[in-house]
């Protein structure tokens, strides 16, 4: 079927409506591989638009590959469709992909400006610790540089984790514990182990926003409960457990990414209460544990590891480029995720990497740092809320600890929108939406103080913000 | 219900085998998370016990915490079920689980014999290299030391492999490379990208184990071609297309894991021209392209990254410990698959790791370490092949290189039991059926030749043939 007839702009946008219904439909995989198309007649109807609309859009599918004609038996949707995670539209509009942010501050050049991105600059961290670190590696025996490592990952470095957490208060040995090649490698192993596709997930709104890529993988439901500055709002919490009896709930503990905002104690207990009725399990990703000035409430400390996965890594305070990243659970979970990860990854980190991230944490160094750095950012928080103050933008709490400021714009700015003008300027911001599973943070945006330091960004942050 | 009465030695033994049906239909999620079990009349039929035998397996699962009973409605399966990937038996059975082999040879101690491990001893590879490579990563800049990177992973690597691409004559850019966690990790990227719980994937008979243990966690049907010298038998592999409709065809080329074979040009024509008519993806792993003198037809060259997905890493002939791999694919999928890398391990490789991978392969040692070691390999295949052929193990054909003997033993004897019997003298071997979809392979083994130095092997292994 081939129309050659010359069409009306009016047609051409009704027939990318029809087109970008069907991606989207696609996409979301409520129409899968080798099923077939709504009848053109149907489609028509349902869209108000004509069945030479929909004979249009169907034979441009076609002609991507997208769909296929078989003659006399209508479209099916072709066979061979990968799982795209980004949205269809097109990319200019990608500002409120959960994605967006991640592969602009990964990918974007050295001259970029982050105050979007989830990490130190490299001046702020403790790179002589980790160059010492890499000399010491390149003595080690050869086994150690050349062979695959025991499937929990460095025992030395497990050690480490297992006295902090006697520290902590939790009775756990060695053998709990199972290193992952990051923090977010160790969250996708537990999704990997408890959920099946079509469970549910709830997540603080906002939360980390590659919560929500993460879980798209696994094809589960997410639902959200709205955040409070002491934790969970209870109310919203309690029904969502009763209503959609999820699996999983998956947060940030200590400094919540990205409000800053720490759980009381009455909630850190509240949350394992109503969660250990319904026999939900809970993953407490702990990875900004060591920008806490002091411990706040955490609920793998209150519950021993009973009913809550701990996950933590390195990457915030020692190195992102080493990649290392732990999970702490049950005893008798561990065997299995063991499996998975040999399954899925054929072990976990790399064992010269975990050699590197026991050398630096062990580096006489590294204490004087952390407590350095904790107070260089106390500091910069401070400077920074100023800063913003004068620009109208607002932090919703002040912070214990860490880099985040969650801040309001002014006049019900869309952030999406003020993102995608300082992309323009090469600066990277996070804009609320990206963090919020049911995009009500429309205003908000999230900035990282120890990525502020260039002294344009006022004036740049002003520009793009009066559009 | 709670039955009180002594039982006999006969009852007990079929409680179990009732216990064991209904575990094993959960592991395998015949019967999922919710799901009412059988009713007791109907099971106790079904299996030919009485209607007590089943009540008393129940309440015995019941109790284990993995059914629950809901009174008035019956018994069903409990909430928190985990992903578990190694069969319900008792661990003493799991000789021929695939994940078996991979567990004993990253765990066992350091005095154990590897004969079935799938890598090179440390003092093997080239350790002075990546020591070299070392102490030059501990003078690079900051941002390397400490940074996530970017997402396609270090440009230079990726710079190396599309020259030695372009060498062979495939085409592509840096951009069509995605550097990965492992090479593992680069299949299980590309499965997840591509498929769909409940498709089909297609197998050589035997394969690597570990593609069998990933594709249980993608959730798909396996299906096995059987292999001849030559590649896959080509009715086989072409009734197989037809009948089952696979997405994707997983295999290794150049040297095949575990029988050493080597694709023959028609072979590799007609794998290609089968798979493109019926829409099937080709992944081809290539980890063992080193380790052959000249190089054997590759799909992935006649067919020009179309199809055909190219994976590789640097395990087995630098190091196992650095941990990266990589994918070369259709230049419109690595935006996808980047994607799903952040998604779910917010980026690609150890940049560091990366980094010592670069300064290894680019030292001036490496090509002639390279020769050296398939000189030394051709040797040791030689040497250990005449060792086997005095106990009346014989390979199936000589391979053209690589560290493998795929080979049948002597009367028929079951190579899983004879690996029983080696791990409890702290021998590790590779018995036929962790290779075999099909369960075929009974009385076969593979041999990797650099691991049999010890000379207390050849009178250990007669001993465990002789049982």
């Amino acid at each position: 079927m081939q129309l050659s007839i010359e069409r009306h702009p009016e047609a051409a946008t009704r027939t990318a409506t029809v087109m970008n219904a069907i991606r989207r439909r696609i996409a979301a995989r409520t129409l899968t591989s080798g099923e077939k198309l709504p009848s053109i007649r149907g489609l028509a109807n349902a869209m108000s638009v004509s069945p030479s609309t929909v004979v249009e859009a169907y034979d441009r599918l076609a002609a991507e590959g997208l769909i296929r004609s078989r003659p006399g038996s209508g479209f099916f949707v072709a066979g061979s469709l990968p799982l795209v995670l980004a949205d269809v539209e097109p990319r200019t509009d990608r500002a409120v992909d959960p994605l967006w942010v991640s592969r602009q501050s990964l990918d974007g050049g050295a001259d970029m400006l982050r105050p979007g991105c989830g990490w130190l600059p490299a001046d702020w961290m403790p790179t002589a610790a980790i160059r010492r670190a890499l000399r010491a590696a390149a003595k080690a025996e050869d086994a150690m540089l050349t062979d695959y490592g025991a499937t929990r990952g460095s025992r030395a470095l497990r050690g480490v984790l297992a006295r902090q957490f006697a520290a902590e208060g939790i009775d756990a040995g060695a053998d709990q514990i199972l290193l992952t090649a990051s923090g977010t490698q160790a969250i996708d192993l537990v999704c990997r182990f408890l959920l099946q596709p079509g469970d549910t997930v709830l997540l603080d709104d906002p939360c980390y926003f590659n919560f929500q890529a993460l879980l798209r993988v696994h094809r589960v439901k997410v639902v959200g409960v709205p955040m409070t500055p002491t934790g969970p709002d209870m109310a919203s919490f309690a029904e969502a457990l009763e209503t959609h009896r999820p699996r999983l709930y998956i947060r940030n503990s200590a400094i919540h990414n990205p409000t800053g905002a720490s759980l009381s104690p009455q909630a850190a207990h509240r949350i394992l209460t109503l969660a250990a009725a319904q026999d939900v399990t809970i993953v407490e990703d702990d990875i900004f544990a060591d920008l806490e000035p002091e411990p706040s409430p955490r609920l793998a400390v209150l519950d021993g590891l009973a009913t809550v996965v701990r996950i933590g890594s390195f990457s915030k305070t020692l190195s992102a480029s080493v990649r290392c990243g732990y999970i702490a659970a049950r005893a008798d979970w561990i065997d299995g995720l063991i499996d998975l990860q040999v399954a899925t990854n054929f072990g976990g980190p790399s064992p010269i990497a975990t050699e590197i991230v026991s050398g630096a944490l062990s580096d006489g160094s590294y204490r004087k740092y952390l407590a350095a750095l904790r107070s260089r950012l106390a500091k910069r928080r401070r400077e920074v809320a100023a800063t913003l103050e004068t620009l109208g933008i607002r932090p919703w709490l002040e912070p214990r600890g860490g880099f985040y400021l969650w801040c309001r714009l002014p006049d019900g700015q869309d952030a999406a929108d003020v993102a995608r003008r300082a992309l323009r300027e090469n600066v990277v911001l996070a804009p609320g939406n990206v963090f919020s599973v049911a995009q009500t943070a429309r205003d908000w945006m999230r900035f990282n103080v120890a990525q502020m330091d260039d002294p344009r960004l006022p004036a740049l942050l002003k520009r793009v913000l009066d559009g």
